[in-house]
């Protein structure tokens, strides 16, 4: 039987820790929740919005005592975090992350946080919005949505159903996976597309016809270029992050379009219907899955 | 001042045909509606659903003394009808279509329709759904929509506003292209983004571990792939009849990747932010100008 987390440390208090925060509180999982990061304005906002009961001042004496740590910030910096508090965390304060990309991230564990490692539970909650920032965040966030842990072998029984139970109580649906799967998942159907969607829009982007385009652009351009309005810092890290799984998407991809431009090169009718139509199937049997676990 | 139209033949009722009967019988601007088809099934749904009055016997008869006809039929179809009906076409009877493609249309028209071609005005209205058949069909789906009409030198002055005239009434924002620059605009925001759509999702579908992959796949692969969910006999011919246009957007795409790809490998950040931050800021702009047109 799990108990409410009594003290919570969250470095980065934008809409993915902050959301953390606030879906714990509405649970009755954590008394109290301190903040971390790098921008003082953002801190105070989520001070202000009631994200987060303080602002850190010492992040040593902060982690001291916390039952667990959140680390919400980009990638990119949660190595130099953890070689910071690693010296400093308690005995049984366990941590988790909220990283897009997982084979880094327990690298920089396994370099930084020493004995702490075995209480390091990686985690990547599959949720997002093109809002960023901690007035985005919303107690439901992860209502429903799936929370991959990578657990490490050094990983006790205790901190891995501990984790499961703090990613379970902000209502999503945990699942595990190892870091270099996770990694080849997410390089396929979230990188790689995130990847083909920018790519598309700065092709446009430098047509000398780009405004009479943009002007005719529509619904099928909307949805495929949603993601286009992502945050170039954070898939700038998260696309060098994962080089090497994403790299072989790409190729796996291009590949496709070569034979592609085949097929309408020859005008082969038969053959760009056949690929048409399988895509439409597994799609199509993709949203239906989707719907069924929604209900 | 344009008034109603007595009668309205068209061909293809469907959700772009059946849609055009219902907006235009919602603006009091048609008497009656006779509907032809290949498969009679569609056209009994199409009169018992009210989008058509009649389902047409004879083609020759019904388009003698038709004010206007639509071509609503796939772009593949359309030249055969004119064949057909050519010969039998009333003194001032109009016509216009729906198809994606318009330089193949043309061709088509230009070939098939006689002395009827300057009473032929192309037009490609901007709107379609993953749902098709008469059932789906809506009296508002062209409502703020924009339609493209491609006239032809041959049109009269008279042919072209009337013709404008029944697309407005349906609710459409109505502009003019040339048939071969209509025609590279749609390869560029809307024929590649489905190819490219289709392909991630057939790329997906032929790897083993494709059940993994999709049981991840969550909001930016549901956004980047609906449009893979189209019909693939729709997007194969127009693809096909798009081809020249096409073939030199997937090219340009393509050397897009290639750069990406020299970027990614390499490790060049700034290269990838700085692709990424102008594709971002290009996407928010038009979603912005997109917001204040729908005001």
């Amino acid at each position: 039987m799990q108990t409410p987390f009594r003290k919570i440390v969250i470095f980065g208090v934008g809409l993915i820790g902050g959301s953390f925060a606030l879906a714990l509180r509405k649970a009755n999982a954590v008394g109290e929740v301190v903040g971390f990061g790098r921008r003082e304005s953002a801190l105070r906002e989520a001070l202000q919005l009631g994200v987060i009961d303080r602002i850190g001042q010492s992040e040593a004496e902060e982690v001291r005592d916390a039952d667990l740590v959140l680390l919400a910030t980009p990638v990119g910096q949660m190595a130099e975090i953890m070689r910071r508090i690693a010296p400093h965390l308690g005995e049984s304060t366990l941590l988790t992350d909220a990283g897009s990309t997982k084979s880094d991230v327990v690298a920089a564990a396994r370099e930084n946080l020493g004995v702490a490692l075995s209480r390091f539970v990686p985690a990547h909650p599959i949720a997002g919005a093109e809002k960023s920032g901690a007035a985005a965040a919303l107690a439901d966030l992860y209502q429903g949505r799936k929370v991959v842990l990578t657990p490490l072998p050094e990983n006790t029984p205790a901190a891995l159903a501990r984790v499961r139970f703090a990613w379970e109580q902000c209502g999503a649906t945990v699942s595990e996976l190892s870091a270099g799967q996770h990694d080849r998942v997410f390089a396929a159907v979230s990188h790689l597309p995130h990847l083909l969607s920018f790519a598309l829009v700065h092709d446009i982007a430098q047509k000398s016809e780009r405004d009479l385009l943009l002007s005719f652009a529509a619904g099928g351009f909307r949805d495929f270029t949603r993601i286009a309005a992502s945050s170039p810092e954070m898939w700038r890290d998260i696309c060098l992050a994962n080089r090497e799984a994403l790299l072989q998407e790409l190729d796996s991809y291009r590949a496709e379009l070569d034979r592609l431009r085949v097929a309408l090169a020859s005008a082969d009718a038969e053959k760009l219907e056949t690929i048409f139509a399988v895509a439409r199937e597994v799609r199509c049997r993709w949203q239906a899955d989707e719907s069924g676990k929604e209900k």
